[in-house]
């Protein structure tokens, strides 16, 4: 697999009438702040279907010969990568087939079957679940879109990468949740073509360190026992070729408690009225925890990746 | 009363360093446009405490003496100016004291709790709630803070049209929610200096048209009988002095029914993953329902004046 600075640059030109600019805010009066560095959060919760799995998916899908699209689509997900490629298939005009694993947040299953998705609940993990998207791709015919293991899909997580350094160039470090890589890959080749010096740091739950038990090894390794109830970081192992985009480019892995991400989608709430999904906070909750930290003059990012009721009093 | 466009930039400036510049985003590809013209969302949801108020609350405290604290500070609210005077009240270290009509969003209260304040659960609509407090003040001496008929308020809710015209200067018109009245008139003195030529549409409940009717008569009358549950917009009377200040500058005011509130929140939830109340929901909802219609060379921007759940699945 080759991902380069200017197939990212293309997908983004090629997404870019289908997804959102989203806002970069900067985390200013607040009562309890996180880091004693400047703080911007990208408001990728904002995006098309709640999540920047929008931005992957329709890069994929605008690669693709209608030929390929006529039996739908199909993936794995769980729960934004799905929405995505729901949506893909809402803008192809096929059906999308859509398989979550049991853990999956159940709203998100209500909006895929409102956006007209026929969803499969099976599997306690991603790489489970993905076993029957695979099997029902190859029956029937459908495409399939994998959540991180396509050049095409990095290359559109990516897109994220170039558009906050074209606001803020000035950044030096960008906190990023990692599910199966996809995300922190295309970012990473962006960001450290165009800005060497930038610090990259992901973010994993300790019941599922996939890069960063990887990144130890120095090569690909399955998590044993994932314990995380964090269904869009439930990603046991990542792709070796996905692995060997990024992990000589990512600069740190930290790993945080599921509650450190419901204490920060809590957070994120009272704090800024965002609605963060769990995998959304995880990059603040590396922040409030301390499992990661800058000194005043950094000016950090951190991507809030995705939208979700469970910070909200009530949400579900 | 007098506010000018003047008073509104040094309440701006007053207010800097302790409110949030909050994004104004474009609402770009989504499903179901509910206009034809280029619309962007101001997102004072993600403002500091929540919503707008937090602007002339601000702005309210930094013009007082500290002698004038002394006995901490009190008002009434249908939640979001009470939040955003509790904030103000923690920033000057006094004790904030906050009444409530009966129908406030619970989750407000225990926010508001949350921030140290006294909430005391009263009456059913704002003007009932506020005898209350203004009692409240003339017994104890605490600084009242009035949620609209105050300069000082006014001048600093008017602080949002200086940020949104800064950023957009292309604007032609803009959707204002209606609650007291305090955040139209501030806004609609600097539009309209700055641009006589904008479209200022109010939006208010057909369940308490306090604005709609007054403008309709010429003068402030008193709306009989309040039917709407949405609490931050059931203020059964404006002040006169106010209505004076913004009657001749509003083009419009159009009425909503609250179901289009709750649908505009949902809306607002599953289309771009914000969490809106129905006051903030409420200039979405005029344009969905069709109330007030733009053509598409049109340029308009949406208040998302609040936080909210009631548009998230279980949220309350």
């Amino acid at each position: 697999m080759k991902v380069s600075l200017d197939d990212i640059r293309q997908a983004q030109t090629r997404i870019a009438p289908h997804i959102r600019k989203t806002p970069l805010m900067e985390a200013t009066t607040v009562a309890e702040p996180p880091t004693p560095a400047r703080l911007w959060l990208k408001l990728e919760n904002l995006q098309v279907t709640g999540s920047f799995k929008a931005r992957g998916a329709t890069s994929k899908l605008l690669t693709l010969p209608p030929a390929e699209l006529a039996a739908g689509v199909v993936t794995a997900s769980g729960g934004n990568h799905g929405l995505a490629t729901a949506r893909a298939a809402t803008m192809a005009k096929v059906p999308a087939t859509i398989y979550v694993p049991e853990n999956v947040a159940p709203y998100k299953v209500d909006k895929l079957r409102a956006m007209g998705a026929k969803v499969i609940v099976t599997g306690s993990v991603w790489n489970e679940t993905n076993r029957f998207a695979t099997a029902f791709a190859e029956e029937t015919g459908a495409a399939y879109f994998h959540p991180f293991a396509d050049p095409a899909v990095v290359a559109g997580q990516g897109s994220l990468a170039l558009e906050i350094l074209e606001e803020r160039p000035g950044l030096t470090a960008v906190l990023i949740a990692i599910g199966g890589g996809g995300l922190i890959t295309g970012m990473a080749i962006a960001l450290k073509a165009l800005k060497p010096s930038i610090r990259i740091i992901g973010v994993e739950p300790v019941g599922c360190p996939t890069f960063h038990a990887s990144i130890e090894a120095g090569h690909v390794v399955p998590v044993q026992k994932v314990t995380t109830r964090v269904a869009t970081m439930a990603c046991a192992e990542t792709d070796p070729e996905v692995f060997e985009l990024s992990s000589s480019l990512i600069d740190e892995v930290v790993l945080i408690e599921d509650e450190d991400m419901v204490s920060a989608a809590r957070y994120l709430w009272s704090e800024f009225g965002l609605a963060a999904d769990l995998s959304g906070a995880a990059a603040i909750a590396a922040l409030r925890t301390g499992r990661v930290a800058f000194s005043k003059g950094d000016e950090v990012c951190a991507l809030v990746c995705g939208a979700g009721t469970e910070g909200i009093p009530g949400g579900r």
